[in-house]
């Protein structure tokens, strides 16, 4: 029998749990002092929540869970994983709408389930960690929104991420003003935010592909290389004057805060959803291909269960991407790297078990993470033993230590030992090991 | 459309996470502290490693997935939900052998689901927080956890709670000595599982419907009385005195931890499941029928997937449980009581709204979670909300407060007003509000 995880998963041992842990403990902290709450739904729906709320293809990807017992045989399904976080929190802000407070700002950090198939850097069980705030249609909402993600960045320890913030309703006006059909828009737009994956050329193919004429799609390309250009396009139509105030609006509030320096206007980012209204925002760093996060308004769709729109805007930030980054450039910090363990307490002999048990407690109120050898094997086979989980320190009490109330401490990473009181042990060790402030 | 969670699934609202994220962040920082490491599998394991491994009952109650794609319509599954920690710790402890250290001790807290009825304080969807150590068979593993989760209970404030403590082989022992047939042991230790909830008479009256005779039902229930009897009774086997032996040890040692005053050995203690091997522990509360938490040693079960016996002995504590109890009580701090955010900034108008994002991440960088309202409304209503919201302070920025340099802060719980410079609000806020130091 396989003892692999399932396909598309992964288990996480110590060390890649510490490394998840410190970016979710970022990601949490900077979220509650923007004032977001945490939010946590069941991993699955009833089957008629999630069905039909992703496409065609999204119901293809849902994780489907059999009925139980005598109905187990009948092969239907009743339940299925959480595919996102936004329906659940739709339909949360459906059951809850008088407990909820009139601008509800949640954050949610969870696990999601697809069927994709497996490839490299896409799973089938993946964290989201989203925001959203319900019930505004200020531009407060966005420029917080792109504050916070900024400094939720900057806290991991980025400096080189760009924000770009365009609107879809600009994008519908730039396309009508290129004279592309309504019916082709939603088309258009998937065309579009991949220029830059596919380039200029590739996009072309692909718009008139769709039936956009040669003319519009050179329209709609011009437009993106010249933002006075694109401006004056979309100005032409109703919606794009004010479509543009509020753009300017969000970016006057954001260079207020910390996103300054990172937010910028760019005409050609599209978004691939279709469920997007307003403002539209994703990250960017160079060397990861793709977005670390992004998210914009939705109007309509937090309210579908409620039957009437509710004002939405949203950023969810890609988990496993960030620590693919912070991983491949080095920027986990060193309590991290290291073992989870800052001094181990060795055993001398069957009869001094209890005394490296009282050892270990008064390390451990020392505020250390203290592990005890479990049996009296010998030293050598305790250092080699607490080498090899990096552990940085090894206390020993032996026959002198003990009669003197003193201690023996072994740095394996220099090879030094000191015999110092017993009520030292625990600040020379403190000072000396890599551990979170 | 239904829009509450599933049948035995529950949302949990921003008081609930806070208040399920203290106890595992107590839980978490204690186990970390004696040198155990976290560990995260896959919500979902391939089917066939699961099925079996929990008896007939058990394959029921595991919520299957059905296979994706053109295998929908067979209707069958090929992936489980994770049921328990300890199989997944199992395959873990196989795929990793490798990579993992001589002695592996984990903590794994994550949701397990499992198909039972909904019932009060019976969930679908359920969290269990699990220690294990892997490899030793050393009493200072069984003194080590009694410790580690006496901490755990007494840094959430616990002081009345019980750790009983007992040996399989000395039940095993007793059961030989009262001539209960070895077939009957299994279905013996059942049954006297309940002595605490249905009293000598159920529990006798349940042996002799399971083929115990009387005398030997009577040898027993006699036995669990007293102490000294008890042990006269399993001396006589061979495996009852190395057994006792080992109990005496393992209080020895935990008499030096803080789990002193706590534990204590309990004959009549047996522990429902059928893979302990060793010693057994449960923790009981006045008010709680059923435990807090148990566990025990199990030799046979963590090397399923090698073919090998590994020594382990595990705890398991119920989150669930404990956050019942704690509510019940009220034992949980007024920071976590209280909402999520210390101050709000009002929206003195349209043309203020930047200076209060500005004012926003200055608090923000003092430490504090700071909501601000996201339109100009009258200040009356944003007070209104931010008391509906148990924000305890809310700060204005007028035109006299942004002439002068400084801030009015309102205490929504006194309704005191006072006017500062703008340098000392989140020092003042920081020192009213009920916060996590």
């Amino acid at each position: 029998m396989s003892t692999k995880p399932p396909s598309g998963t992964r288990d996480f041992l110590p060390a890649d749990v510490r490394r998840r842990e410190h970016v979710i403990g970022v990601v949490r902290r900077v979220y509650e002092r923007y004032g977001f709450e945490p939010l946590e739904t069941p991993a699955f729906e009833n089957i008629e929540t999630l069905i039909g709320k992703y496409g065609e293809e999204g119901n293809k990807l849902i994780f489907k869970i059999l009925k139980r017992g005598e109905h187990e045989a009948s092969g239907e399904a009743d339940l299925a994983l959480r595919y996102d976080l936004t329906v659940p929190l739709a339909r949360v802000v459906a059951q809850y709408q008088n407990e909820l407070p009139k601008f509800f700002k949640r954050y949610q950090i969870q696990p999601v389930w697809r069927a994709d198939r497996p490839a490299k850097g896409r799973f089938r069980e993946f964290y989201q960690c989203d925001i959203d705030s319900i019930g505004s249609t200020s531009p407060m909402v966005e420029a917080e929104q792109l504050s916070a993600v900024t400094e939720v960045l900057t806290t991991l320890g980025f400096r080189d991420f760009t924000i770009q913030l365009n609107h879809r309703v600009l994008l519908t006006a730039m396309l009508e003003a290129a004279n592309v059909p309504a019916g082709l828009h939603g088309e258009a737009l998937v065309a579009i935010d991949k220029l830059d994956k596919i380039g200029r050329d590739g996009v072309r193919k692909e718009l008139v592909g769709r039936g956009v004429t040669d003319e519009s799609a050179s329209a709609c390309l011009d437009a993106f290389e010249d933002v006075p250009a694109f401006e004056r396009l979309v100005q032409a139509s109703d919606k794009g004057g004010p479509a543009k105030s509020e753009v300017d609006r969000i970016l006057s509030l954001a260079l207020g805060t910390p996103a300054a320096g990172h937010v910028s206007f760019v005409p050609r980012l599209a978004r691939g959803l279709s469920y997007y209204t307003g403002a539209i925002m994703e990250i960017t760093v160079p060397d990861l291909a793709g977005s670390l996060g992004g998210g914009g308004r939705y109007d309509n769709l937090v309210g579908m269960f409620l039957g009437r729109d509710v004002p939405a805007c949203g950023f969810s930030l890609g988990l496993e991407r960030i620590i693919v980054v912070m991983t491949e450039r080095g920027m986990f910090p060193d309590s991290i790297a290291g073992g989870g363990v800052d001094v181990m307490v060795t055993v001398w002999n069957d009869d001094s078990r209890s005394d490296a048990l009282a050892l270990a407690g008064e390390l451990r109120r020392g505020g250390l993470r203290v592990d005890v050898y479990p049996e009296a094997d010998k030293l050598g086979k305790q250092f080699k033993y607490a080498s090899s989980r990096s552990v940085p320190f090894v206390a020993i009490v032996g026959d002198d230590e003990r009669a003197n109330g003193t201690v023996s401490v072994k740095d394996l990473r220099s090879g030094a030992q000191e015999t110092m009181p017993r009520g030292d042990v625990a600040a020379f060790i403190a000072a000396g090991a890599n551990r979170e402030p």
